[in-house]
């Protein structure tokens, strides 16, 4: 295809970037670069006990729980999976640039164990003893953004504040009115820009690691805030399970980057001034939602 | 539904915020009640010369041209349109969370009145006589974030340079490594988080004000950078016209928000600080491509 334009321009895809003229000792890494010369240590094994497995008819959605920052929801997603809560209702609501939504769309299964609303989780404090990597550059709406536990987040040193952001693939708790009355039994994940208006108004509690696709490419909803219309609409969430109860041949094992460590602020600062080949502009600045969180399958 | 738990919190729905108590003069007027209460002068309707038609299997796909940014590329995708280049080619990239592209996934289509190749628009010269209603609001990637000629768009004062910004659903010509290697034969709509590292790296021309679903639903592409694996996943263009050449029957009439009037302001305002019962923090914030731009449907 050699007259096809490509738009030379990873995100997740992260290649290797196109080699430059000059001694190789002045070409800056790219984060393929960075990625590849990774060692085991710059990456974590993500907890099987904080990892949800969406089974759809077409593929699973892997979530990653975040208990650090919303420990009671998590627990009780935990809870809600275990007693099979999930199992057997539906994707709702898929509204375009902004949210797929899943739970009990006729509001009538019952939980067991689980409880049905929580005390939100909005927020938590930090202190200096919090893994924070900062990103260096202003944010529409935080004083500081960054990276915690693996998780895209933002603080304000003035409240002692530290909240997770409401990136692409980020997981919260929908909520009615009452910022009580959310709880986990129902569920979404951003399927476009980031709603960062959300952060500190929705329980966020997670992120989706992989197959995010299986959400992002659902038709929309035709209906008020993107509701389906007509119940034969609405996705099969077949089978919820955390890893940590499947089988060990059905059990995903997944690794993420750290966001602790020098290889991830070299990975950043790779993301942030790009020297590959194509750009003409290499910006210099990033923002925490165009930050990807390099995700891996273990090797067995 | 009685304990179906809503995510109440639009964007581009704009629902009537619920009723507050209190008088009613204290209430802060909603986005959606600005629209309602906006007049015809708040509106634009957008030039059928500037509307592109792309017609697929399953619907259309608008896009509104911006010549003031990019007057030769835009130009020059008036012709390739006219002379029925994109008719027959297809959709042959989508990546997730980035961008979905059209063109000759062949690369054998011969243009004929048209260029195969110009050079970069990245940017335009501005002075104060170009409107720019400016967002007050820091922002990661440039000194100002604002709306010009109803685009989401920065600039800076100190290189003098005005551009239009990589927002969701925004347009833009694919490119080789040579900043002068695109010229509108290969098009991309953004379908994911604002990549705002390509902003002055591509030449923007274009936004998507109807119908972005149809491009945002494709499956995702296994190739590398999203691209179709097998020509039989590409999704074909049936047929592509400026809306200024169909029948009037089949010419699609819309009108966008004007983003130089009080109404635009008063807008804007009242998506940056959210006053509907649902928020808990109003946040008092907003970023430029959290600003939904506002388009309908012309009356007959």
């Amino acid at each position: 295809m050699p007259r096809l334009k490509w738009l030379i321009a990873c995100t997740l895809a992260l290649l290797g970037s196109a080699a430059l003229a000059g001694p190789v000792v002045d070409k800056p890494r790219s984060s393929a670069d960075i990625l590849a010369d990774s060692h085991a240590e710059d990456w974590r094994t993500i907890d099987p006990e904080n990892l949800m497995v969406i089974e759809l008819a077409k593929g699973r959605v892997l979530i990653e729980l975040a208990p650090g920052f919303a420990p009671q929801h998590v627990a009780n997603v935990r809870r809600l999976v275990r007693e099979r809560y999930f199992d057997g209702l539906s994707v709702m609501r898929v509204q375009d640039n902004y949210v797929a939504q899943w739970g009990d769309a006729d509001g009538k299964k019952p939980v067991k164990t689980a409880q049905k609303t929580l005390p939100a989780e909005f927020f938590r404090r930090f202190d200096e003893a919090l893994p924070f990597s900062p990103l260096p550059d202003p944010d529409a709406y935080a004083a500081q953004t960054g990276f915690t536990e693996g998780m895209p987040s933002a603080r304000d040193p003035v409240t002692g504040q530290t909240w997770l952001t409401h990136c692409y693939a980020m997981v919260g708790a929908g909520r009615d009115n009452a910022a009580d009355s959310g709880g986990g039994t129902e569920l979404y994940a951003v399927i476009g820009h980031a709603p960062r208006h959300l952060d500190r108004n929705v329980t966020l509690l997670g992120r989706v690691v992989q197959g995010i696709e299986q959400l992002s490419t659902l038709p929309r909803g035709t209906g008020t805030l993107g509701f389906y219309e007509q119940p034969n609409q609405r996705v099969l969430l077949r089978r919820v399970r955390m890893a940590s109860d499947l089988p060990v041949a059905q059990r995903p094992v997944l690794e993420a980057l750290r966001t602790d460590t020098p290889t991830w602020q070299a990975f950043v600062e790779a993301r942030r001034s790009r020297h590959e080949a194509w750009f003409a502009e290499p910006t210099g600045r990033i923002e925490v939602c165009n930050v990807p969180l390099p995700i891996r399958v273990a090797k067995k």
